[in-house]
């Protein structure tokens, strides 16, 4: 039997790795920016602080098990419950607080294409605001993260739990179970279709007539640009209290964005609903505009209870999740990163014991110019170091015999083209920076 | 009782994450500057697979359990079963492969101060080759990760199993068991001292004679500058095929290394053992000259037998291990890094609900021209917003009020002079980036 990953999990390659990496620098980049800094959980908690937490689902998924001192423990399910442990453990924490998290958590799901039961979450959170001015900087920080991905265009999807909430009001649906019922449905609405929806309608929710359900479609369906769309929701939910104050709480929100950021991305819909039923306030989702399918790829939103539960006072909290395997394959797909089997960008051939000072000397050079590069770590057969380079992906490949060491000069070959010329050091750097592809 | 860590582990906070990070930021760029890319591999790995491959000792402080399916799983003990373990699962891997991994592993030691149960790990190797090139490159890598952290001052001291070997044959001692007592002892000789050394020689090793001992002693204080150390080593152990050969490949590797770095960084030093049984080759470790106590913080060697294990075929290999941690307490001791608890180099005042687009169009202006930024997210009073700032140690902070806002200008205070001058976004830029602190 050849050794296998554990089912359900899986190693990343060198081609996938590196276009994370990547990816996570430009995010870390952009949420220190902000001025976020990271922070780091372990891996295993006890497990009586995990537990309650994730729903009975949830719960089901832990890997949880006695340690060699027989500590209840489990491993990390989300970063979410992790950051409310570490404000409760470390009382003397700067209020607010920012911090970002990128870390695996596990889940023992069962297995799927494309599901795996570890996974990489990245959050970025800010504690202890209750503010439009926070809600915001989670929208800017959004946007700047797309747009140091290079991604243009997208859809950030806002909504607001206390639209939400008038909504159900007005059509006559009590609090909790009810309501959850009623959010999960309409989370569904853009998948089933409006057909589908009411009829789920009619059946689940009696109580709504004809005018109620009339109404609710219109409400949902009203989204669209900021301004336009808190209007005419001002005209339909404006009577609620809890809708008047969440329209307020998005135009302050939204005032701050504009000017900070765009607008133009940025759509109120007040359709999406967010499964979970810990937050308490803006909400909102992304969708890519050429990959709609993929779903949403960085979400979140306000949870004024979750944080401040295990330290005992009131911490309100806004942030976002990235779906960070799944906006990878995204941008693999939309090309907005190389996928590459190895940083080198040149190859140096040893190809005689005799030349190993001489491309050892030439490999340092060129590290010393920032180009990333490789020496064939034995002297083989050039044909076999070539072949290498070509597999590897490595742009260029070059070689500097007895004649170029005596000249001051090497080989170098571009591989795609199989042009050849012999340069300086400085001029094959310069060949190699003008080809266009850098670890900088 | 106040939610904590779960013993033997610990969280990083913003001022011990961010150095960490800047150090693993700092090594990757080398390691990708030798053409190394990143890999992960799971947590988790089937237990039968990390079963007999860390002694009786290192099994004992496996976290192993039955997962939910009743598989035998155990959390990574380190990175290397995890790399041949990859190489075997993937067989299309092009050799030699080259690659880095910068991850979590988990051990259930005793806790003791400054030992946690889980700690990162840092490994590149270079798997597929035996050549004095390969050799040469991870002493390479291991100076230029030194530079890239700027400490300058260090000896990085090396030796070869075959020099050891032949030494223990000169003295008589056994292969197998024997040998790797007396490597165990050898390795103490720093630590216990010459006298404690002789005297737990003549107990352990009655065969060594008087003439033996000081034959013994004169080869491993014989170390030193490469050159001079090879040739006396040559002199005393050169008759021995095992350290002929050894001596040889030592010197095709200086070579190399003095070719693409520096030679008056290493020594030859054969009284370095590293316990490891598995090292077939070359061996080294790495001492900071300022802070010797806090022991290698760079270590590894060549193992010729374990990477190919899985696999079913001849896998020679070669690596580094950084001591991540230990490294950073180092570097922190050090001074080689600020230590910082926000990336934040400006905090922008919101002192009113009516300034905050102004206040929010600033921040903007400020992370555009690369200025890490936070804004306090809510209008608070102004004392409390500059204690924040000064709190968490941000350098500068800038107020733009109405009359500012219709100049086109803002306050910015310097925080640890109190200095504050009246000036455009431009000049803000220049003065924060002139105090010298980025994230660039």
């Amino acid at each position: 039997m050849r050794p296998q990953a554990l089912r359900g999990f899986r190693d990343y390659l060198p081609e996938e790795m590196l276009a994370k990496d990547r990816m996570l620098d430009a995010v870390r980049s952009v949420f220190e920016s902000y001025g976020y800094p990271p922070v780091a959980t372990p891996a295993l908690e006890y497990a009586e602080l995990l537990l309650g937490k994730y729903g009975e689902e949830g719960e089901m998924l832990l890997y949880r098990f006695l340690d060699n001192g027989e500590r209840d423990v489990a491993m990390r399910y989300d970063l979410t419950v992790p950051l409310a442990r570490l404000i409760a453990s470390h009382g003397s924490l700067i209020m607010p607080f920012r911090r970002y998290q990128i870390a695996p958590v596990w889940r023992a799901e069962k297995p799927a294409k494309g599901r795996f039961r570890e996974f990489v979450q990245c959050d970025v959170d800010l504690v202890g605001v209750n503010d439009a001015s926070a809600d915001a900087e989670m929208l800017l920080i959004g946007q700047d993260v797309l747009r140091a991905l290079d991604v243009e265009k997208y859809r950030l999807r806002v909504n607001h739990r206390g639209i939400l909430r008038a909504m159900t009001r007005i059509l006559g649906i009590a609090d909790g179970a009810e309501e959850g019922a009623f959010l999960r449905l309409l989370d569904k609405l853009e998948k089933i279709g409006e057909e589908k929806f009411r009829g789920a309608l009619a059946k689940d929710f009696p109580q709504i007539d004809a005018a109620g359900t009339e109404r609710l479609l219109a409400i949902v369906s009203s989204g669209g640009a900021p301004a336009e769309t808190l209007a005419s929701l001002e005209v339909l939910l404006g009577s609620d209290p809890d809708g008047a104050l969440a329209i307020e709480r998005l135009r302050q929100t939204m005032e701050r964005v504009s000017a900070g950021g765009r607008l133009d991305t940025i759509v109120i819909d007040p359709s999406i609903a967010r499964g979970l039923s810990y937050y308490t306030g803006i909400i909102y989702e992304t969708f890519l505009e050429a990959l709609p399918e993929y779903g949403s790829v960085m979400s979140g939103g306000r949870y004024d209870g979750l944080v401040g539960m295990f330290a005992g006072r009131d911490l309100p909290a806004v942030g976002i999740s990235l779906g960070v395997d799944r906006l990878l394959s995204a941008l693999l797909e939309i090309g907005s990163f190389e996928s590459l089997s190895t940083p080198a960008e040149v190859l140096v051939v040893q190809f005689s014991e005799q030349g190993s000072a001489d491309a050892f000397r030439l490999a340092a050079q060129f590290r010393e110019a920032g180009v990333a590069t490789v020496i064939y770590p034995e002297a083989a057969k050039l044909k076999k170091q070539f072949q290498n380079a070509h597999n590897l992906g490595i742009p260029f490949t070059a070689v500097v015999g007895e004649s170029e060491a005596s000249r001051g000069t090497l080989q170098l070959k571009h591989m795609a083209s199989g042009e050849q010329v012999e340069v300086d050091v400085a001029a094959a750097v310069a060949r190699i920076r003008r080809a266009g592809r850098g670890t900088e």
